[in-house]
This record gives C-alpha cells, structure tokens and sequence, in this order.
C-alpha cells in the first residue's frame, strides 16, 4: 500500500537510498531500501523518530507553528523528513551527493497521499 | 567579535529574524536578534542545543558521517543550524516564507570564519 510510492520516492530520486513511513514510536509502517545498499535503515530510522519527537515537542513549547519538515546533513547521507500526522512520518535517505531539492519536492507531493492512507 | 556576523547573517537573508553561536550545553556565545521580532531566540536556541547533541550522537551511532547541518520547518519558522566545531554550532532563524537558501549559502561562507574564532 505503501510500498510503490516509498519506491517511487527513491528511484526518482538522485541518490536515493531509501525511505519509510513510520511511527513516532519508532515502528516502521512500511519501508522501501534500494538493495544495492548497507545501511541499516530501520536502525537509522528508529534513532530519527525519537529525535522527531523531541522536536515536535519543542516547537509545541516555543510555539513556533507545528512542525512539517527536518533535513538532516551529515558526511555521507542525507536525510529529509515529512511529518504526516501526529503519530506518523516520511522519511527519505539519500547519499549525500543526491538531489536534496528533488527529494523535498517529492515528499510534499506525496505528503498528501500517503496521509490519506494512514486514517 | 560574532556579533558583527551574526548581525550580517540576519540582515543579508530576507525574513532573518535572529542568529546565534552556541554551545551544545545551550549557552550562547553571542547572538543577534532583529529588534522587530518578539521571538525568544534565546529559549529557541536551549530547546534545539539539546535536539542537536542528539543528532549529533545518533549520527556517531549510526556512522553516516559527522553531523554538518540541521534545517526545520515549523508552520511559522524555518530554524537553519550548522556545526562549526565539537562544542559548538551557529544557528539562522528566518520566518518561514524567508529565503532558506540565502541564509544556507551565509552560514556555509560564514562558517570557517566563526570557526577560527572559536579555537
């Protein structure tokens, strides 16, 4: 249900590696790895969710608006977060290297899709 | 000393509201906040010192590489955050239809700057 556009979200983007949509539980509802790869997505996404949560919780305290989007940069990857609802989340890893710009666009194209699904 | 950069990151980025250079033990070096602006740059900065240290150690978990940049958006604001060294990071807060791009490209350039004043 998830699954064809978690990989359409990778494959059409340039140096995706893999994405998911999960819980703030850290509970994978479903996940997409391009198999050529060695990360360990689940592990990376679970240690994500609860770095989500902490930022949700303080944007609520700073009243900064609700939070809809993180990007994360780091040597080798990239990683770029839609938050879907208050219990779910989309998450896409691309190399670093990849395109970031296209991997956000994707996300809010899909945001609104994926949400839909989760009800 | 920062002062004088912080205040040209704000300026040179349309919808900056406030930056500032920290420690991840949530202790501001120096920071300039838009006169304008009733926001709390200095709570903001607390509130993300802690987000970003777990970043940080999640991304030495998972061996993606040492952490270079954190972006989020919240309904209001977009929160840009760059490391400058193991200690510290220099953060950008803009309103959120500002120029995020702008105000990446500044912190990148701006950085190695702020580095060496750190040593």
């Amino acid at each position: 249900m998830f699954a064809e556009v978690l990989r359409s979200l990778v494959e059409q983007t340039s140096g995706g590696v893999g994405a998911v949509v999960m819980g703030y539980d850290g509970i994978a509802v479903d996940q997409y790895l391009r198999p050529i790869d060695d990360i360990d997505l689940g592990l990376v996404a679970v240690e994500y969710a609860n770095i989500l949560k902490e930022i949700k919780n303080a944007a609520e305290i700073l009243q900064t608006g609700e939070l809809e989007e993180v990007s994360i940069l780091s040597g080798g990857y990239q990683v770029l977060i839609r938050i879907l609802s208050d219990e779910y989340f989309v998450g896409l890893m691309l190399r670093r290297e990849g395109n970031a710009g296209k991997g956000r666009f994707l996300l809010m194209r899909e945001a609104p899709g994926l949400r839909a699904q989760l009800v």
